[in-house]
């Protein structure tokens, strides 16, 4: 079945959020609807994920509501801020941020990452994003965002520079001889001085050099630049995973732009989002899906699609009629997202309800008992649709759920670690520390 | 000796930080020179200050370092994220963290303190800072830094618009319903739409209403433009607190100030710096206080002087000579302060190296045992050069000895507290809650 000659180590993240990723989770009668800001639910989560030996939480993110957004969307955590409370009361798993590159500064963003790589001694993720949605650009006093395009020249230079911030440091720049008084080697100590078309950033970064060096790069692109900026500089990258299908074929077009910039495999693991449905019996996994349908609201399935389409308004359009002809509000947009909705709508000859509702539900590949759940990720895993997923809780308990029947069939098929490898993000990827980049050019010169 | 009626409380804060915020107290025998981003000692010291019943933790900050910089600016975590860190293992003690206006968004800076206010349940508070450096500038792809002047208007602009997002939600904005599939009440989410010379800024804020309602501000506004900033929107002011005379005038004119814009006294907080160095007897105080003095090297003792003086370089001027003639460095800088170190060194004739050792070493007035420290602290508390104090370490293990040997003498003089009033930052402080602005506006309607 596998093409694999070693076995390959699945990779797990889990999505930490408040009320659940669906538009109507929360209205699940074991739901707590405040969780959102809710401190103890989440380091409760953290902790249950991390005896559930996952790689790495990871926190979404967005920076513009409207009273119709969803409700985990509405109210939720700074991310850099609940991965720093969450850092203290964990080990070993890594703690991704998603932070956007369209209305933050290098200089700032550097001190964070690298500040929650120190708290949490080398467990620092970083899901760099572009804002999508116009109204995120009027909380920045900026009065439309950038086109596509523009989007990532932005955040090829941002993420670069960042990273030339945190080799500001040499990993011995740090001497402090209590006797002659010296703190640091100055020789060490690197100005970056980047003058690039969007930022200028003198340096060098005002904390020294983290446990990772190089805290670990997430990204989602799905686009023609969203691909080639991923492939180029992410670490892991975090797709929506409609089919195994279209999963495989964003797998190898990814491993193939990756390996065009000299990179291994390895180190470009691809990791759909799973919003798996787990009972202890089948009738129960099939009664939660059911469940969860059930309470998701039509208005709530059509702002959820709108999404995709810079919030346009899709109550204009016949519920009942064909899926309208809405590409243009998406070209802007989530790009990738949006064709796929599209797509989907035509193939299968969808009404606008019909669409909203599938895109706003639970997929029924990954709904099933433990073996079940585990045989369709062992299909996606081995047949070169996924190095691993990042798990949305789709119903309260969930996670607990998947710990208790998925986990332990991975396990027993020698799919997924018993024992975390490391006490590091990378360490535990599998990534190596990257050599900083003013030590090799010493050594270089040498 | 007192002019007050009822017995006020002393406030005390402490200043959470890695190496000493003298040039050369990592240099003591007991300093870990690593302590800077050693989360486990940052733990360590705030479960230490709220066992001494301090009211609040303060992290300062700066944007820009050099390899000139003294240590404890060198190396130092992102505030954010060390309090997010803190306030999980923390229960009643405040959490302030400062954060620069300059080069900040007030959207991102409004999250991450509501942010923090809910992880800590309700006792986050902002520093706010206009940075002075100018080397500040290039990590932020800006030429110079605005004047002195500007500044505060970016401030004042840019702090409102803060708090303006701090009430986006009502207290009771949230109804998730379940039965109806209602989460919020719309008319109880709001825009804030605000249009400045600097900022634009439309809202609502992506994070419920938290716990205060509004995090409490601080400031250490000096100069004119500062102060009346100062009076005007902090809770607190944080001041240099050089003699008792001239914290004296500043709280006079502070309080003056505050109350012109309406303000009651005890809403406007003086807090001058204490960097007391304690012992069992006065002779291990004196000894202590030999030894911090020793530590300092003349050439960091000028690189600190200087960076009142925008980083002028002072080691073209002759050490034994007068004091140079450099007030046009400090003007729009940091003003208030350059102005002081003149002033002093004019009065009393010191030449360059006198002025720059006296700058950096710990006073005399707060060396001693507890009973002389508390003596000290007493006088500056009763005869109104201050309402409470902000303890720097000047030493290793000088947060136990203050705690071991003054707290109990202030609690048993009825000057301090035996235990907190309450879990919030603002109850503690004995603020109010402000009523949020939207919903007075509807009080006010109907």
């Amino acid at each position: 079945m596998s093409t694999h000659q070693a076995p390959r180590q699945l990779k797990l993240g889990f999505i930490l959020h408040g009320v659940g990723p669906g538009w109507g989770d929360w209205r699940h009668p074991d739901a707590d609807p405040t969780a959102s800001t809710n401190i103890d639910f989440y380091l409760r989560q953290a902790k249950l994920a991390e005896q559930g030996k996952f790689d790495f939480l990871f926190v979404a993110d967005s920076v513009h509501i409207t009273e119709k957004s969803s409700p985990h969307y509405l109210n939720r955590f700074e991310p850099l801020t609940i991965l720093s409370a969450v850092a203290t009361h964990t080990k070993n798993i890594g703690l991704v941020g998603t932070l956007t590159v369209s209305y933050s500064e290098p200089y700032t963003v550097a001190r964070q990452f690298a500040s929650l790589d120190h708290i949490s001694r080398g467990r620092a993720g970083w899901n760099v994003v572009t804002s999508w949605l116009s109204g995120s650009a009027e909380n920045y006093g900026k009065p439309a965002h950038p086109p596509h395009e523009v989007r990532y020249r932005i955040a090829a230079e941002h993420l670069t520079t960042v990273q030339g911030l945190w080799d500001s440091w040499e990993d011995d720049a740090l001497v402090h001889n209590k006797e002659t008084g010296q703190f640091i080697d100055p020789a060490k100590l690197h100005t970056l001085n980047h003058q690039g078309e969007f930022f200028s950033v003198r340096g060098p970064l005002n904390i020294a050099r983290s446990p990772q060096g190089q805290p670990v790069i997430f990204q989602a692109g799905a686009s023609e630049d969203g691909r080639n900026f991923s492939a180029r500089y992410a670490d892991a990258f975090f797709t929506e995973g409609s089919t195994i299908e279209s999963s495989q074929a964003y797998y190898a077009d990814i491993k193939k732009r990756a390996a065009a910039f000299g990179r291994a495999p390895h180190q470009a693991s691809v990791l759909p989002a799973l919003r798996a449905i787990v009972g202890a019996t089948e009738e129960e996994a099939q009664a939660l899906h059911r469940q969860a349908e059930g309470l998701i609201r039509i208005e709530d399935a059509l702002v959820a699609l709108a999404r995709s389409f810079n919030e346009h308004d899709l109550t204009q359009y016949p519920l009942d009629g064909p899926f309208p002809d809405i590409a243009q509000y998406g070209a802007d947009s989530n790009r990738s997202s949006s064709e796929r909705i599209i797509r989907t709508a035509r193939e299968e000859n969808l009404t606008l309800r019909q669409a909203a509702l599938r895109y706003a539900s639970p997929r029924k590949e990954f709904v099933g008992t433990g073996v079940q759940v585990a045989d369709a990720i062992q299909r996606w895993f081995l047949n070169d649709a996924a190095d691993g997923f990042i798990l949305f809780e789709a119903l309260p308990y969930q996670l607990d759920a998947f710990i208790t029947h998925v986990v332990p069939v991975l396990q027993e098929r020698g799919l997924f670690r018993r024992e975390y490898e490391a006490t590091t993000l990378r360490g535990n990827l599998g990534l190596d520390v990257p050599e900083n980049r003013n030590t090799a050019a010493r050594r270089q010169a040498a």
